[in-house]
Formats: C-alpha cells, sequence, structure tokens
C-alpha cells in the first residue's frame, strides 16, 4: 500500500471540511504561533523541480525589537533523502551517489540563503546496523578530522559560506580504531569546528546499533558558528531528555536532530519529542529523518518473534523545525527527498526565556542531588506507603 | 467570539473530507495506538446529561500476556470543571458550590468503576493567583492534613473505594502558617496517604503565584497506593522535564498534573509536554486543566504593557491521558465540565521499559555531574570556539 505523503497534506485537504475560523484552530492548537512560508529563488525552486526534492521554506515570527541588541535572523536547513544506489552495488558507488546527491542539495541550498545545513544521521551510507554484520559495511567508516566525505563538505561550506552538519560513522585512528556514530561541525570558513557523539545507542528491534558503536563521549558540546551557537543530539538521543538539557545547559541555541527511524517505531512520538526539547530548553531545534525503505543482501531479524526479513521498513521523512515559542514548522513529506528551510531570528530565545522563565525555575541543585543519589547502589525511591496505625 | 469546542471535533469534522485510510494515518501519526473508547453505565450517561458535564471513556491497549503476572488493569479518571458560583459570592458558599459539583462528578465517576481520580490544580476555589490581592483570596487555605475539603475527600475515598489526589491551597500551620500549593493523596481506605508540593512555581503574565508560595520541600513522592504507584506533578512543573523525571526515577507508574492554564499562554504546548513525559519515562500520565473564564471584582495587569482587566482569559481544558507506548486519548471538550475515564494497564510500563530501553541507556551518571558542575558558581558552558591557527 502506497505510504500517505504527509501529516500536512491530510490536515490541508480535511481543512476544506471546516469554515475559516475552525481551521485556524485546529492549525493554532496543532502547530502553535504561525509559520509563513518565505519565497525561495526561481532557480532554487526550478533545481528542485528538475532534481526531484521537496523545497519548502517557512519563518518563525520574528522576536520584539530590542534598542540594544539588533535582530539575529539565520537560516537553517535540514536534509533528508533516500539512498541512491543499491545497497548491493559496491561501496564506493554507494558513497559517490550519495555524495552527488547532496551536492546538489547543498547548491539548491545555498542559492535560498541558507546559513546552516544540516544532512540526515549516517548520510554517506545506507542505515546497516539492523543487519549486525561487519563487513562489508564498515568500510564505510571514515575520519572525523580528514576522512573524504569530511573533505567534500569543507570544501562546501567554503565555497557557500555555510555552516555545515555533517553526521558520519567515524573510524577513531586515535582510540584504537573504535568506531563512533558522530556528527562533524564544519565552519562556514571551511575549517573542521570540532565533533560530537551520539550520547545515548539504541537496542531496540532493528537498531540494534550497539554492536557497532559504544555511548559517545564528547559531552555536550556547543560549537560557537558565525550563525549562532549549535549542538547536535544525534536520533535516539531525542529520546532523553537529560541529553537535550545537556546542550542547553552549556548555551546552545540550535540544536539538530539527524535521525533515521522508522514509522512503525517511532512515528507518533517524532511531533512530540524534539518539539518539547525546544519548548523546555527554549531554544530551536531542527530534526530530520531519513526516507524511504532500505532493502539488504541477507536476511536479519528484529527481535519481535516475526520471521526474517531483508528490510526494516519505511523511514518517514517528516523533517521539522521547532521554536522556544512552543511552535513549529509544518514538516517535509514522507515518502521523498527534501530540503526544509526555516529562517528564525536567535533573539526570540532570551525573549521567551525571559518570559517563561524555566531556566531561572529549574531548580538544578536538588536535581544534581537527586541524580547523584540515584545512581548509588544502595539507593532507595522515595515510596510512601499506606500504615496500619 | 465562542470558544471552538474541542480540537477532536475539529479532526473528527474535517475527516469527512478524507478517504478510510487517510483518516486513519492521520488519526495514527497524531494520536499513536488506537485507545477505543469503552462502554458506560446507563446511570452514569444519563446523570453526566443531567448534570452538563462531559462524560468520555477510553482504554489502552493492554499489555502482552505473561506467564508469571496477571493484567493489572486500573482506571483512572481526570476532572475539569469551571468554578460555580461568582468570585463575588461569600468564600463559603463558593466552596460549597464547588464541593457539591465534585461529589456529584465523583459519584458519576464511581458508577463507573473508576480506581483513583484526580481533580483539577487548586479546585475548591478560583484562581485568583493573578489578581496578586491575599486578602480575601487566602481564605480559601486550608489544612492538608484534617481541612474541610480533605474530610470530604476522605467520606467520598472510602465510600466509592477510590483513591483521590486533592489539589489545593495549604496553610501549613506546623510550618509557621505558610501557604503551599499541594496534592494532598488520599487512600481508598479514606486514610490520608501524604502530600505532595507543587516544585516549580511560575512567574509569567498573570501565573505570578510566586507572592503566595514557595517553591515545594516535598521532593517528588510516590504513593503506593491500592491501584498502583502514583505521583502528582502539579500544573507548571509539566514544563520541566527533570521534575517528571523525579517522579520516574522513584518509581511513579501513573502522573498526574493537575493545571489550570490558558489558551494564548500554552494550548500548543498542551498536547506536547505531558505526552512527552509519558513517552520519555515510560509511565502513564494524566493531566487536566480548569476550563472557563473566571472573572474577578478588582481590575489587574498582566505584565504584558496592556490594559487593566478582570480576568485572564479562557482556561482551555482539554484534559486527557498518555501513555508510555506513545499514545494518547482524545481530549476532553474546551468549554465545559467532564470527567475522562481511561482503563490502562500498569503491566505495559515495564514492557515499553523492556522494549524501548529509555532507562537502562540513561546514563544518570554523566549528568549527575553535568548538572552538579552546572550548579557551581565558576561553570563554565563546555562551547568551542573557531581558532585562528
Amino acid at each position: 500500500m502506497a505510504e500517505v505523503e504527509s501529516l500536512e497534506t491530510l490536515l490541508e485537504k480535511s481543512a476544506s471540511a471546516l469554515d475559516e475560523r475552525e481551521a485556524s484552530e485546529m492549525k493554532r492548537i496543532l502547530y502553535g504561533a504561525p509559520t509563513p512560508k518565505i519565497e525561495l529563488p526561481r532557480e532554487a525552486v526550478e533545481k528542485a523541480g528538475a532534481g526531484n526534492f521537496e523545497l519548502a521554506a517557512y519563518k518563525f515570527p520574528v522576536s520584539g525589537e530590542e534598542e540594544s541588541r539588533p535582530r539575529r535572523i539565520v537560516r537553517i536547513a535540514v536534509v533528508q533523502n533516500e539512498i541512491v544506489k543499491p545497497t548491493t552495488a559496491p561501496i564506493s558507488e554507494q558513497k559517490t551517489a550519495l555524495w552527488d546527491r547532496i551536492k546538489e542539495i547543498t547548491h539548491t541550498a545555498s542559492l535560498c540563503g541558507v546559513n546552516i545545513i544540516c544532512y540526515q544521521e549516517a548520510w554517506p551510507q545506507p542505515f546497516f546496523f539492523c543487519t549486525r554484520e561487519k563487513y562489508p559495511w564498515t568500510e564505510f567508516a571514515e575520519s572525523a578530522e580528514d576522512g573524504p566525505t569530511i573533505k567534500l563538505c569543507q570544501e562546501m561550506a567554503a565555497r557557500y559560506n555555510m555552516v555545515i552538519v555533517s553526521s558520519i560513522l567515524e573510524r577513531d585512528a586515535n582510540h584504537g580504531g573504535v568506531l563512533f556514530n558522530t556528527a562533524v561541525i564544519i565552519s562556514n570558513s571551511g575549517k573542521v569546528l570540532g565533533k560530537t557523539h551520539k550520547n545515548h545507542i539504541p537496542r531496540v528491534g532493528d537498531f540494534n546499533e550497539s554492536t557497532y558503536y559504544m555511548e559517545g563521549n564528547t559531552g555536550h558540546k556547543v560549537f560557537q558558528t558565525a550563525y549562532g551557537r549549535i549542538a547536535v543530539n544525534i536520533c535516539y538521543g531525542r529520546h532523553h531528555p537529560l541529553n537535550w538539557l545537556g546542550y542547553g545547559i552549556n548555551g546552545a541555541e540550535i540544536v539538530f536532530n539527524p535521525s533515521a527511524t522508522v514509522g512503525a517505531l517511532s512515528e507518533p512520538m517524532w511531533p512530540i519529542e524534539a518539539r518539547n526539547a525546544a519548548i523546555a530548553n527554549s531554544y530551536f531545534v531542527a530534526c530530520n529523518n531519513r526516507v524511504g525503505t532500505e532493502t539488504f543482501p541477507n536476511e536479519f531479524t528484529s527481535a519481535d518473534g516475526k520471521p526474517a526479513h531483508k528490510d526494516f521498513g519505511h523511514f518517514y521523512g517528516s523533517s521539522y523545525v521547532a521554536g522556544p515559542n512552543g511552535g513549529r514548522t509544518p514538516g517535509l513529506n514522507r515518502v521523498r527527498d527534501g530540503i526544509l528551510i526555516c529562517e528564525i531570528d536567535l533573539n526570540l530565545i532570551q525573549q521567551i526565556r525571559d518570559k517563561w522563565c524555566f531556566q531561572m525555575t529549574q531548580r538544578t541543585e536538588i536535581y544534581a542531588k537527586l541524580l547523584a543519589d540515584a545512581v548509588k547502589p544502595d539507593f532507595k525511591p522515595d515510596i510512601v506507603y499506606e500504615t496500619t496505625d
């Protein structure tokens, strides 16, 4: 059965049964303050048409005007894309085809004035972790400092004056050659600004990535770029509010969440978790997900009692941006490649923090103590029982 | 302009423009696994009709069958209701009228086999904190151990064999007579099991409750009842993921979130935050909100540059239950009183925890350290800057 195009297509179609006020109330409750579409250069729109990828662009409300600080307007983008070649093609062909696709997409983004772009999780490869096979898949791994994918990103970053967040499978030669799931942050100057690991590794269904790499050891680094302070919470880390909080504590203004997740497992959670993080931490979150179905040569099981099979379901795309004001953009589609561009005003962050005071009222001290207690071997939960007196 | 009845009314009306599969996909993405309606006794339905309150009941999917443990099926309920008398009526009249309304509602819930019921935040009073006036409002305060509201709840709890969560403005005679925003947990035996304070106090717009009471000092207690381990996260605490986590760490299976919040401020966040907490902590959350507009005798300002006025907008109800599986029930309506009943299987919690492993992969140690560092006066966020070499 064909996949549904997107939640937004359904909502738009169904809104025809509502009067204008009803449709606007539905939208307000589901999406918060409006994020109007923004116009894009004709050349970019044409390229998206020719290249068969969605190109959508929205803007968040600008912040209130401040006397002592100019607005800080930034255009961010997230990308979702299918793999290009079958997983049976030679590794180099698979990777080159993905590079070419991302070059095309990034060029189009540059025409739209994008300042920061984030590709999907482990973008230069199929998401082969479901197979648990190491060979030939680990051949996709490369250095996060000077591997060929990073070099390509450096060239694009310098050419387009764009910060690039590139999520790859890292082979860390300086630490015994182990693998990590790593996002590399490349400055708009073309320099590698640094890297950050996936902090929480899933063991759920086909997402048994713990056979490939361990939990990250880079903490919750935040990267000061020319366009604001950014951080990267990779995929499964979005289920962990503490992980989101970590980036907030270190001063992130925008947190990217490059992901790879399938419909049956997580789709109803997808609109909730990243958006909740944006609200709770009063920053912007931009999350993107793979799209399409990836089929592998050998069969594997999914730890769900079902027979072995060769794919693990449909990556549902639906990339979106959520803001500190509780609002969010519509999502990209569920079935094909796309770029979501979002214009944001970073000053909105401090203004929302001054309004809602979530940071001021956070009582971090009591939680520092609670967590320190909770990890002790003799920790006893604080449970009240009915007494018999 | 009349308020919209509910998001669900709009979605239902709009679904008429979709084919069956589209409508079901829209529902799946927005609400997760189906929560079918359950049939209620005719007497209860008639009482709701006569009493003019909504009566809605759903059930979450039962958990997988286990050989060594029977299912633990529980019916929980949350209530939303308008104040009955105008705020200018004598205090005792206002309170008695609310008692009568809650007696009627609780009796109806008992006919539906409800095991645990939670009333809305500070239910025996109007939400007068917006006025910042102390007199006469603080006359609503009473003891959380043996005040008249608690005695009423004890009688009902014993009569109906029901656990009652009763949120009140507490006058704490044992600690200098200060006020607290407190939830009292009453066992189905009729005994007061204990109390728990509101941990995070808002200072946002009209919700300047910090002039009445301080942050709670009861931590994150969990109460072992005959129907499962419950906790109460009062209102603004739902914006704080750490607060939700605290109840999870102490073993809560159901967390109630009695609230009082208005549309312009928080409505698009309402479906996100409590549901995210249910997902992240793999427990059930039941959240309820006041409904209607409360008008006060003297005008007050809202710290938003606008002229003084006598009400602070519309409490939008929309109470709902969210589960560890990412699903949620539809919400109650936005405009009138209601009881939302939900049948849940507590075994689903451990089964989802064993599937998703959020607790196992939480890495609490690194966050204990991060928070301990973050509260130090000389804490420096971990920010990476581009070097000039």
